[in-house]
């Protein structure tokens, strides 16, 4: 059920743990990774960035792929994920430079040395198109949501663009070597479900069939979005992030039994001693109780005052402790 | 079921449209008031509090009463809030301070001009204790986090004395007038339903069980909080916040049937044109459906960019369409 070549590399992995918690396969140990894991809480990170600019390092693919595996060897993580934000793309275009090529040959340098997935990724429509309505960050989206509102025509046709060219940049990813993807709606939960019903999920799910024929994992993440989780598997979403605010058990039963959770340990928890992070991440483990199709992962992005040490030893935790041993079928 | 004196506000009050949806009366308006009513959105507010601190405005009770009484005439809502801020009792107590008699002055002047209730407040222990442990508003709440789980006695400690000083000063905005009482907890919707039953709720129950003898509505809000709303009711609150993120027959189904609902209109709605608030304000209304116990509000504070002819037809719209006709019982 996937369209791509038989020489890919998620055909190679389909037995990675990653791949294989993804599409709810039993008995496995639990999978791992960091979002944001290639970043500033790691000295090496900081010593190989200086004090360049995110588009400068992504134009290095050297560079880039360097970034991006960094994390894979102090952490022995089960997924990578490349180096590069939501908004590089939409950035890049506004200076008119074509990141695009850099970044598939990124994919391809880091896919040469991994042997484990590569999780490709985009920003969604609604998060992209925020930053740009705002001009940057946000705490109320006040215009953003005022425009979709007041002018639904606009907004839609802003985020089919935004939404094709998510696809177009996923499939690109896909097709230079990774074996997953995730779009990031990190936003979208400042919306009530019928706003989101309404003015975004028709873009989120363009975005999921866009790349359906490829037969990857599509996993989707956001915060503060536990009454739109339902919402998202509609969308097409086969692997939803999950906040740290709605416990795993209590997240499952909003979501169909086919899809797969990610999460949920809060990253201001990474910054307490060890004995506090690994009472939580057992919750976090418990909470799930081995069901099939758990990825073990932060709620939101480490934090840069993060110690990585502690993250080390959540590898170490999950990948000692975690267990997947129910049957696939719910 | 109150230890008020006869001549009390809130007995002669009872009738009210707030206090009749407090105790869930059916057969009545909506009532509707907007937190941060009393703010920059105002061009009289901007006028009067010119560039004096928050502190200096406090420590001058006719200036306070008439900040507090501009939303109440402009308006025309059904609840008038004490102007002040809560950190001002912390701020006020490191500065060598001690605000509180002149906070008593502003709600006596208050009082004696009104004839809708007055709702009294007070910042929450977790909310009040991330902003000292910090040193002002987080992201992330992190160091809050790292001490709440890395030393709960030194937390313990922290938020009971916080929970003491929310009560005597929630008792004394009552003894002075007061018609009810709102405890905020704007920020503790950053934890998981185990972190805030195990480290903030007992202090939650503190303040509620010390203040329930004067028999007021017990109302507590915060924002991102869908996941404890049951808590919140455990804790002895009354009346409960909702966030826009929780249509309100969703948040009822969390609720034990004894408690009324406030809100859940999303704040950043109010900068779009007014029909596309109105279309925002009937759905709030129609999700709550007539039933008794539901005070419209907004699900955080109204934003300074806010036009305020546009809060006066929200007013207009509840007062019109509104209507309360369930029976008492759910």
């Amino acid at each position: 059920m996937s369209t791509l070549p038989e020489d890919h590399p998620a055909h190679r992995l389909a037995g990675s743990a990653y791949l294989r918690a993804c599409r709810r396969v039993p008995g496995s140990v639990v999978p791992v990774w960091f979002q944001r894991q290639a970043g500033r809480s790691l000295p090496e990170y900081r010593r190989l960035r200086g004090d360049g600019s995110i588009l400068e390092a992504i134009a290095q693919p050297d560079l880039a792929a360097e970034l991006t595996l960094q994390p894979v060897r102090r952490y022995g993580v089960d997924a990578a994920i490349l180096f590069s934000d939501i908004m590089v793309p939409a950035h890049a275009t506004g200076l008119g430079v074509d990141i695009v090529p850099h970044v598939l040959e990124t994919v391809r340098l880091v896919v040469k040395e991994l042997d484990i997935p590569l999780i490709g990724f985009a920003g969604a429509p609604f998060t992209v198109a925020s930053y740009l309505v705002e001009g940057g960050p946000s705490r109320d989206h006040g215009r953003t949501k005022a425009l979709m509102l007041a002018e639904p025509d606009v907004w839609h046709c802003l985020c089919g663009r935004l939404a094709g060219w998510a696809v177009e940049f996923l499939r690109a990813q896909v097709a230079a070597g990774a074996s997953s993807i995730q779009l990031f709606d990190s936003w979208v939960g400042a919306l009530t479900p019928q706003q989101y019903a309404t003015y975004v999920q028709p873009h989120t799910t363009t975005v999921f069939e866009g790349v359906a024929d490829l037969g990857v994992p599509r996993a989707h993440f956001g915060v503060t979005t536990g009454e739109l989780l339902p919402l998202f598997a509609e969308a097409g979403a086969t692997v939803v992030g999950i906040d740290w605010r709605v416990p795993l058990d209590r997240a499952r039963r909003r979501l169909p039994g086919m899809v797969a959770v990610q999460g949920n340990l809060d990253p201001a928890v990474c910054l307490a001693p060890w004995p506090a992070v690994e009472q939580e991440s057992r919750r976090v483990l418990a909470a799930n109780d081995g069901r099939p199709g758990h990825i073990f992962n932060l709620g939101h992005g480490v934090l840069p005052q993060t110690d990585p040490e502690i993250l080390e030893r959540i590898v170490e935790l999950v990948h000692s402790e975690g267990r997947i041993e129910g049957p696939t079928t719910p």
